[in-house]
């Protein structure tokens, strides 16, 4: 039995993320490895209100099926969102919820790519997304991502030499690396992407755990006819019941909905019930607030402690909101062989090299803040910098 | 802009059936038109017991990410109840928890499918299937579909002629027609498929509510290194929270879980400890017998109704389980002819063809009877019947 496979699964990369968090499920470790947000601060008894009150109000029209667009009221609230903190306007017939915002990525992916056409995606990149896009077969274009935004120059002479069909990129505050686009770098991006065909695939779980200051405006507000904009309730809600949604402009949107009802016919519609009535009955900027608060003495408890311990040369981002921080060791220094000897000190991180569509030995390295303790993410970076320091002197 | 799209998602029908519903929203229309389990059924209070349970005593561990392939302890469940009901061995870590058995349809797709390669279905077959598959731009071979199961001539030829990737069907009681495979078909079929490389996917969401009798051995228990044998909670629990499940070889499933993951990561934890704390705490056999008494009820009234109120030349089926009855008119009279008439008669049905690979003026009709009281049914097939009965006479 040759031959059992399509081509297409044959091109995924096999989850590494995995392998490295199963080497981080013991409880000893204490793991920078993650990518999740923080458990305590679920609202649990919110929830169960609302589960209560939506079964009890409706029954069972909110345990049949529905719609693939996803609940109307739900839309609509995303919506009003989008009007009142970003100042801008999107029809709920231009939102489709999704089954996370990972779903959003394989729809684009169905909807839009031919075999062998050119993705632009930001490097390092967000893994799920490399993995998503990889099932339709395009041919990855690395754009560097700096500390200020995407490399322009690069941006500009792949535009100019390649029909770039995608470009996708994270620009607030980034997985793995924490970094964001300025609202210059956003300005050129923009206008080289304006300048052609290709659609923006502008993905933003993080945007709304910002810790301070003014928020940038969305490619969304700048190029709205050739951005699909991703969003999720994973980070400021809870990631179990799998909800996102997708903001595409009229012209994908149809293609889209047909892509989605052949995928899984609509998203749990239960916990899109759940969510809106949750989102209906409790101050959703209180909550986020909580989170924000708690995640931003976290990054700062890992800032104070890599200032401490890691030596003086090593680079690392400072981010603003999210979950991630980079970290970027001398030039010649692979940090899996950092993560091999870092396992055996017992605290876990995640080596740069899967973020790269096409790269070993990286120098780089992910740390998550969201889910240790500040004492505990002190006592991690001690060892994780002794470690650095024996290699680098 | 042009070429903005995928070829791939042009290659999918429009949903013809998305059309033919909305037509049958009007509440003083009678709708056979319909494939919706009847929601006076869903277990609202015992669903909320769970969910309050499952927050009480797992809290945040039921809205964290969880893993690709499923909660486990819902996978030994699925295991254990194959054992029981149907004899079969089925180790956990060959199912995978699916968003729907939808997406398990997208998983094969995604895994197996290469543009051109040969997809073998039944004719007429489920809308979902071809639209799932047509993603992944297959060439279909129809197999027609006759009252004791797939036509064995054609069966045989098509599998001399082509190199078949995959055959789909639905064994027990399928969507659109009730119709089922018999045991001697089964037996037939699966000599055939098992001198090829050809894997079969048996999509079996009706086999729990076979109305009376033995149930027939499913091809999983026949050919299991052939077979992907996909499973719903839609029809048996609550379908908003899309829960479904696929078993697959063990060459199969490493793939499988990759694609998976690249789809949205997991499917809806939180919805799979309510689904596993209600089937923990409560006796399913006797939800389900509840279902099977409603459903076998609707389904006598509708033959009954049928045998009095249709011309005595048409042909019916008269299924032992699941939701549907095939009707199929003279040979010259399209059903979408009756459709247009009947909606003037305030009575809806799915006209046959978005059931065929290409095919139009079908003289074949589907009519749902989960959903509509027995009262109603002697009702709606009374006005049908007048209509059919003028064109014949």
């Amino acid at each position: 039995m040759n031959h059992i496979f399509s081509d297409r699964i044959s091109d995924v990369p096999k989850s590494f993320l995995r392998e490295i968090l199963k080497t981080t499920v013991n409880e000893d470790v204490i793991s920078f490895a993650g990518g999740l947000p923080n458990r305590d601060l679920f609202p649990i008894g919110e929830i169960k209100k609302a589960s209560v009150k939506v079964l009890d109000e409706f029954g069972g029209d909110a345990l049949q099926y529905s719609n693939s667009e996803g609940y109307l009221e739900l839309r609509k609230w995303i919506s009003d969102r989008y009007a009142l903190k970003m100042g801008i306007l999107v029809n709920p017939d231009n939102i489709l919820i999704t089954t996370g915002s990972q779903q959003g990525l394989d729809l684009i992916g169905k909807t839009l790519i031919n075999e062998s056409e050119y993705v632009a995606i930001e490097e390092p990149g967000y893994l799920g997304a490399i993995q998503a896009f990889s099932l339709y077969r395009p041919r990855f274009l690395p754009i560097p991502l700096h500390f200020d935004g995407l490399d322009l120059k690069t941006l500009q002479s792949t535009f100019q030499s390649y029909a770039v069909k995608l470009i996708y990129g994270v620009p607030n505050f980034q997985n793995p690396s924490g970094l964001s686009h300025s609202d210059e770098n956003r300005d050129e991006v923009a206008k080289i992407i304006s300048n052609s065909n290709t659609i923006l695939v502008e993905d933003d779980p993080y945007g709304e755990l910002q810790f301070q200051g003014e928020k940038r405006r969305s490619y969304f507000s700048r190029i709205p006819e050739q951005t699909v904009l991703l969003g999720s309730f994973s980070k400021i809600f809870a990631p179990s019941l799998r909800i996102g949604w997708m903001v595409a402009p009229d012209r994908l949107m149809e293609k889209l909905i047909i892509a989605k009802q052949a995928s899984d016919l609509h998203t749990n519609y239960f916990g899109q019930r759940i969510l809106h009535q949750y989102l209906t009955d409790n101050d959703l900027d209180l909550h986020i607030t909580k989170i924000k608060e708690k995640y931003s003495k976290q990054k700062e408890a890992m800032i104070s402690a890599i200032g401490k311990y890691f030596p003086k040369e090593i680079k690392y981002s400072n981010p603003n909101g999210g979950m991630f921080l980079w970290v970027i060791l001398p030039e010649q220094l692979s940090s899996r062989v950092v993560f091999d000897l870092a396992i055996k000190e017992k605290v876990a991180f995640v080596p740069g090299d899967p973020f790269y569509i096409n790269r070993t030995n990286a120098n780089t390295m992910r740390l998550n803040f969201s889910c240790v303790d500040e004492e505990t993410i002190e006592t991690g970076i001690r060892r994780l910098g002794k470690i650095i320091s024996d290699f680098i002197s």
